[in-house]
C-alpha cells in the first residue's frame, strides 16, 4: 500500500490507508488509546483499542516525536480535530525517540529568552507546523522570483566565492587559506554580476551566499545569508531598476497571497498586502527634512539610522497608505566607488534603498560604466587601483550602461510574517558566537 | 522609442526601429560602411552611406566590440545574414571599446591551448554567442530541475558554509579565519539536509556552491563548484532515491531538447536523447566482471577509475542503447560511515552513482537512521564520536528513515554540450592556481 499524505485522509472515509509521520501527541486512557500524527501536510488523530492487542502494545510503548507508519480505517469522528480520525489496524514504529526530549515541540509560543535553546535543536524547533510554514513560504518566493527573472530573459549565473581581494570595502572580510597564499570570501557578487554585463549577458540573476564578518549581534545581523542579486543592461537611469523591482515585488507578493496568504494571516496575524504600482519615492534629502521635521534624531547625514527607517516608512504608511518606499539619491560619501553620480549634481548618487515597512530589504544603483571615470571615482575613495584592476577592465572593451540591486530573502521573510528576528527565517543560523549545529 | 531585440528586427520590414548591442564586425568600403551588430538575441547587419554624413563618421570611428545604439530602417536584403538589414538613420557609441582587444570574440574554433588565456578575459571569450548559450542552458535546467522539485512537494534549504567541523572526510578541507576561531568550508550540505529529514520537511533541495580543496589539476575538477542536492524521507531503500532521479532527468532533459535542441545540434553537434525509464543499473561487482572481460586495467576494488567508468559506459551504450547507467552496491570501504548497508550482506551500501555517457554525474544512497548503528559505523571508520555528535543527535528524537543524491550541474553540462573541460562550463572557474577575474 502507498502511503498518503495527512491532508489527503479526510478524503477517504470508509477507506483503508497508510500514513507515516511523527507522534504529536499521546492520549493513553488505558483502555483506549488517542494518538496525534503530524507530516509536512497537517496532524490527524489516531485511535486504538484494547481489542487490537499487538498495535494497542506498541502504541503504549511510544515516545513524542518517535516516527511512526500506520494502517487503518479512515472513520467520520466529530470529536475528533477535522473531523475524522484513523482506527489503527496496524503500527510500526521507524525511529523510537529518547523519551526525554531536549525541547517541547507542541507550544503555543515561543519565547524569545528560549532563543538559544532552540537554535541549539533547531530540528526539533523546526518540527512545529508554523515553523515549516516559513520555508514552504520561502520555497515559492523563491520560485516566483525566478518564475519572473526566467521568462523576461534573465540569465541565471552562480559566481565564484573565492575571491583574490575583496568585493567591496575590504572591512568585514573573512580570509581562507588557500592552498600556498590567502583568499578572501565574496561580499556580494556585485563585480561579477558586472562582469556579466561586460559579457552581454543583458540581465541576469543570482541566488546564493554571501558573507560578512560583520561582529556585531542585532537581531537583523548574521555573517552568512542568502543574497537575490539582479544586474540588467541598456539602461536609462537608476529607475529602470527601481520600475523592475516594484514589477517584480508585486509578482511575488501576489504570488504568496494567493498560495499562503490565509496561512500567513491565520497563524501569523499578519495580512499581506500587494503593493501598488509606483511605489512612492523620495530622496534622501527630503527624507532628512521630514525626519528633522518629526523630531527623530540623526545620527549620519546621508544614511538612515534603524529608527529613521522605521519612522520615514510610518510617515509615509499614513500619507500614502503604502508600505514601500525608495529612498533615492544617497550622498557620495555613503556609497560605494562604482555607484553611478547624478548629471547635475556630482555629490550625489544615482542610488536607491527600498525600505518596507521600515526595514531595508534593497541596495541597488545605476553602476560607472565608463572606465576613465570609474577610476576617478576609485581613486577619489583612496582605493588602490593594482588591487581592481581586474574589475576595471571589464570596462575597458565595450560595457553597456547597466544597473543592479541586491536583495535580502530573509529580511522579506521578516516582513512577510511579521518577525523581528533574522534568526527565526534562517534555516541554520550564523553569528559571531554560533557554528553549530 | 523602446529598444527592440535583435531576433524582433525581422518582423519589422518598412519600420523605424531601435536596437542597442556589440560591434561584432566592421567592414568599411569607404562611401559605404557595414557593421554587424551583436545583442544576447542575435547578429545583424547595419549599413550606412556617405549621404548620411553624421552617422558614417561615428561609424568610421568605430572600434570591435564597442556598445552602441542604432535607430533605423529595417528593409529586406538578400545578401545580408538573415535577409534583413538596418539602413542607419542615428548612431550613438554608448560604450567605445579600446582599439586593442586582448582577444578576438570572433573566431570559429576555441583552442585548447589557449584556455589559460580565454580564462583571463573571461568575459571577453564568453560574449561569443556559443558560449552564452551554455548560460542560457544552464538557467533553462536549473529551472526545470526547481518545477520539477517544487510542483512535487519539496521545500528549498539554504544550508550554512560555514561549520564548526568537516561535512565529509576532512580532507580536502578550507579553514576560515572566523573570529578568534577557525570555521570549515562546508564541502556538501550532506548533514544538513539529513537535519531536513529529522525536521520533518521530508522532501528537500539546495542549489549551492561547494568547497573542495582539491590540489589535482585535472579536467574535471575545481575548488568550488555549484552542487544541486535532493533528500526524500519515508523511503523502502535507495532504489526509491534512482526512481526519483530518473523521473526528475528525464524531466528536465525534454525540457532543454524542447527548448534548445536545435541550437545544441547546430552549434555542438550533439544530438540530445531523452533517456528511457527505467535506467539501467549493475552491482559494482557486475561491473568490475565486466570490465575485466573487457581487459580494462583495475586500479581500486570497490569504484570505478575515469577509464573504467568510460568503457562501462560504452558497454551499456552498446547492450542497451541507454546514455545512463546506475551503478550500485558500492563497498563500504569505499562510502562513507552515514550510509546504510545491505540488509544481506554487510559489506556492500544501499548506493549508487550514475554515469552519463561515461562521467559520473551523482552520488547517493539510502543514510543510516538508526542512532546506535549510526554510532556503530562512525567507530567503525575511526571517527571522533564527539566532533560529529551534533549531527549524531539529529537521529535521536525521531528520524524517518530516508536518502538522497547530490548531482553536478556542471558535469550534466558537460555531457549536454559534449564539451570535456569543466571550465568551459563554469561562468568564472576556481582552481588551485587560479583566484581571477
Amino acid at each position: 500500500m502507498e502511503r498518503i499524505l495527512i491532508q489527503q485522509v479526510k478524503e477517504k472515509v470508509g477507506k483503508e490507508i497508510k500514513i507515516a509521520g511523527w507522534i504529536h501527541t499521546i492520549r493513553d486512557q488505558g483502555s483506549i488509546k488517542f494518538i496525534l500524527i503530524r507530516d509536512i501536510t497537517g496532524i490527524i488523530q489516531a485511535v486504538v483499542t484494547k481489542d487490537n492487542a499487538e498495535a494497542a502494545k506498541i502504541v503504549g510503548s511510544l515516545s513524542l516525536e518517535s516516527v511512526v507508519e500506520i494502517i487503518g480505517l479512515v472513520k467520520s469522528e466529530k470529536q475528533a480535530p477535522g473531523g475524522v480520525e484513523i482506527a489503527i489496524k496496524k503500527i510500526k514504529i521507524l525511529s523510537l525517540s529518547s523519551s526525554e526530549l531536549p525541547m517541547p515541540v507542541v507550544e503555543k509560543a515561543s519565547n524569545e529568552t528560549e532563543l538559544q535553546k532552540r537554535l541549539d535543536w533547531r530540528w526539533i524547533d523546526l518540527r512545529k507546523p508554523e515553523k515549516v510554514l516559513i520555508f514552504k513560504v520561502w520555497t515559492a518566493m523563491e520560485q516566483a522570483f525566478r518564475d519572473y527573472w526566467t521568462s523576461n530573459g534573465y540569465v541565471e549565473i552562480h559566481s565564484p566565492k573565492f575571491m583574490s581581494v575583496p568585493s567591496e570595502s575590504g572591512a568585514e572580510l573573512f580570509e581562507v587559506k588557500y592552498f600556498d597564499r590567502k583568499a578572501y570570501l565574496a561580499q556580494s557578487p556585485q563585480f561579477y554580476k558586472q562582469m556579466a554585463m561586460a559579457a552581454g549577458f543583458e540581465k541576469v540573476f543570482e541566488v546564493g551566499p554571501v558573507f560578512r564578518a560583520n561582529p556585531s549581534f542585532t537581531s537583523r545581523h548574521d555573517t552568512e545569508f542568502t543574497g537575490y542579486d539582479m544586474e540588467i543592461s541598456f539602461i536609462e537611469s537608476h529607475q529602470d531598476v527601481m520600475s523592475e523591482e516594484q514589477n517584480l515585488l508585486a509578482y511575488v507578493l501576489e504570488k504568496i497571497k494567493k498560495d499562503f496568504g490565509e496561512d500567513i494571516s491565520e497563524i501569523y496575524n499578519r495580512n499581506l498586502i500587494i503593493p501598488k504600482i509606483p511605489f512612492p519615492q523620495i530622496t534622501m534629502r527630503e527624507a532628512k527634512a521630514i525626519l528633522a521635521k518629526l523630531k527623530i534624531p540623526s545620527e549620519k547625514d546621508g544614511d538612515l539610522t534603524p529608527e529613521e527607517e522605521r519612522e520615514l516608512s510610518n510617515y509615509i504608511k499614513q500619507k500614502e497608505n503604502h508600505e514601500f518606499v525608495f529612498v533615492t539619491d544617497y550622498p557620495i560619501e555613503t556609497r560605494p566607488f562604482y555607484h553611478m553620480r547624478l548629471e547635475n549634481n556630482q555629490k550625489l548618487t544615482k542610488s536607491f534603498d527600498l525600505l518596507w515597512n521600515g526595514l531595508e530589504i534593497t541596495t541597488g544603483a545605476q553602476r560607472e560604466h565608463r572606465y576613465d571615470i570609474l577610476i576617478s571615482q576609485a581613486k577619489e575613495k583612496g582605493l588602490k587601483l593594482k588591487s581592481i584592476q581586474f574589475y576595471l577592465d571589464f570596462f575597458k572593451y565595450g560595457c553597456p550602461p547597466h544597473g543592479g540591486l541586491g536583495l535580502g530573502p530573509t529580511r522579506m521573510l521578516m516582513q512577510i510574517f511579521n518577525i523581528g528576528n533574522v534568526r527565526e527565517v534562517t534555516y541554520l543560523y550564523r553569528g559571531v558566537k554560533r557554528l553549530t549545529p
